[in-house]
């Protein structure tokens, strides 16, 4: 039995292209004591994935000649460790695979829920991420005014409709036309901003006509800086990632306002990442599951099929193909 | 009788200079129903006034022609408003001139003490700006490392002299070796940079060797993002005020690291004001008479006599001139 696997060839200086990647077979993976054998189903792409190619974020960088690191929902096919039985669902951190053995204590065990992929979207980092990142740092109230950037993205889908169902006058902004008639369309967005054919800091004026209380920053960079300078007193800015700066050289500097803009407006920026607040978990997978239930709050999601099919599954996701949470089935 | 006042000729575009200020003389105000007449005794030199004279700020901007706004420790010499006696202490945005005739309402009564300058360093904006920020925002707690900017000015000397009785590792950011070796010396901090002599980023591995827990910026600019990169995981930074960037044009960018170093640790960056901890104001200034008696804060001050040297003194303060707070004794 082989086990196809995705290597790194060569860590990108710039954008990432499908030439960083090969398809190789290694061997069957065996379980040591304390371990699992799982058999990876779905693969979550992710926007961090590249950024953890840039050096040591809150995980080690990822090197040349391995395994690309990924997290997946797999299946556990041999325990060898107490508590777990074959057939239980995990999430771990399995790399671009077919198979991984791993220890127990780096596996999450997950229900089973139909399907099965919102477990990578709503009820995965992405829901919580956005749940814990638009409620526990924006902190919005009800008639304030909520900006999410990628707003089509994995993330960006959930912050919107959260700020939707708590009241919230809520601006998206995404690229592509087509995008954002969806937003508002099938997500009910109050307004949106195409980045790619409109200058955000003009367009928030209309959009956001009462300033902006709460940015939800997925991307950094430029559109960061827009906003910023459409604050109002007292606003939050939860800092989730800077999709903008990943997949390239480190940016030469940092947004124009910091800290003027910080003090005269007495602006709050947090960064965060979920596992800041596991300890709120329950509450929120509680919270989502009835959002869900009651159509409140939908899933979109982006599938593609085939483990061959992972790099350029990210590739795009960084070029912003996709719409909704993006992953890959393997079995 | 005569009024003498400092009016700004014309707003710097660049660096402030005497050029922008001229001594005149106005009449003597009347006080009308509901305004207090008032002797200038104190100006308030801060690095706020410049800024003012960029554009509005969390007060409306400074216009050419004026009296140059500032507050002041002023006495009560004739009262039109119930509550107020001729011979009380207020302190008010008298401008900078002799008299000034306000509505009471804008008058903030003030205690007698001894001496009266503290009414303006530790018992005013610089010694409650110092607390709040410090212990508001910045949250340290005992063992972490604070590191303060413009550390011997008005606000920086308190930060650091509390950083120090909560049990903190204290380093001081000042420019010039007499500042730096003053700052050990006389008020105990443990570890200071001379940035003008030295590199603040390779300085803070020797001086913050655990890295940095709460940074309380006064600067921002090139300091700030020195600090950005040594900031441990949930780290807090105080965002004071850019002293670095008041006297010219705008900055072209903000700092690197922004927003991907918020993210990966989790950084919280927050501006304010002293006005936004109003509520909690007797409290602060309790604390600050006991540890003023019992010798813990020691209180710098600076002060020039004259109300034609206000604009020297001023121009001094960006220049970095003063050692504590600076004010101008008028009467």
């Amino acid at each position: 039995m082989t086990n196809r696997q995705i290597h790194i060839v060569e860590l990108p200086k710039g954008k990432l292209g499908p030439e960083h990647f090969r398809l190789a077979e290694g061997a069957m993976p065996q379980p040591k004591e304390g371990e699992l054998l799982l058999r990876t189903r779905l693969i979550s792409l992710d926007a961090a994935n590249r950024a953890w190619m840039q050096g040591a974020t809150y995980r080690a960088a990822i090197e040349a000649g391995q395994v690309m690191a990924g997290g997946a929902v797999a299946e556990v096919i041999e325990a060898r460790a107490p508590g777990f039985a074959a057939g239980d669902l995990v999430f771990a951190d399995t790399g671009w695979q077919d198979y991984a053995a791993l220890p127990a204590r780096h596996c999450q065990k997950q229900p089973r829920v139909e399907p099965m992929s919102h477990l990578l979207s709503v009820y995965g980092v992405a829901g919580l991420t956005a749940y814990f990142g638009l409620l526990n740092v924006g902190k919005p109230k009800a008639g304030e005014t909520v900006v999410v950037s990628a707003a089509a993205g994995s993330v960006g889908v959930f912050v919107g409709q959260i700020a939707k169902l708590k009241g919230c006058h809520v601006v998206g902004i995404a690229g592509g036309a087509k995008k954002c008639a969806w937003l508002k369309e099938e997500l009910g967005f109050d307004a949106v901003i195409d980045y790619k054919a409109e200058a955000v800091g003009g367009a928030l004026k209309k959009a956001a006509p009462k300033g902006i209380d709460v940015y939800f920053d997925n991307v950094g960079g430029d559109i960061l800086e827009a906003c910023l300078f459409r604050m109002n007193m007292h606003g939050r800015v939860a800092c989730c990632g800077a999709v903008s700066q990943y997949d390239g050289a480190a940016p030469a500097h940092g947004p124009r306002g910091i800290p003027g803009l910080l003090v005269t407006k007495r602006l709050t920026m947090q960064g965060f990442i979920v596992m800041d607040f596991d300890a709120e978990r329950e509450k929120a997978l509680a919270d989502l599951q009835s959002w869900v239930r009651s159509g409140q709050v939908k899933v979109p999601e982006d599938i593609m099929t085939g483990l061959e099919k992972t790099p350029e599954a990210l590739i795009g996701l960084l070029a912003g193909d996709n719409i909704g949470k993006r992953m890959v089935r393997v079995s």
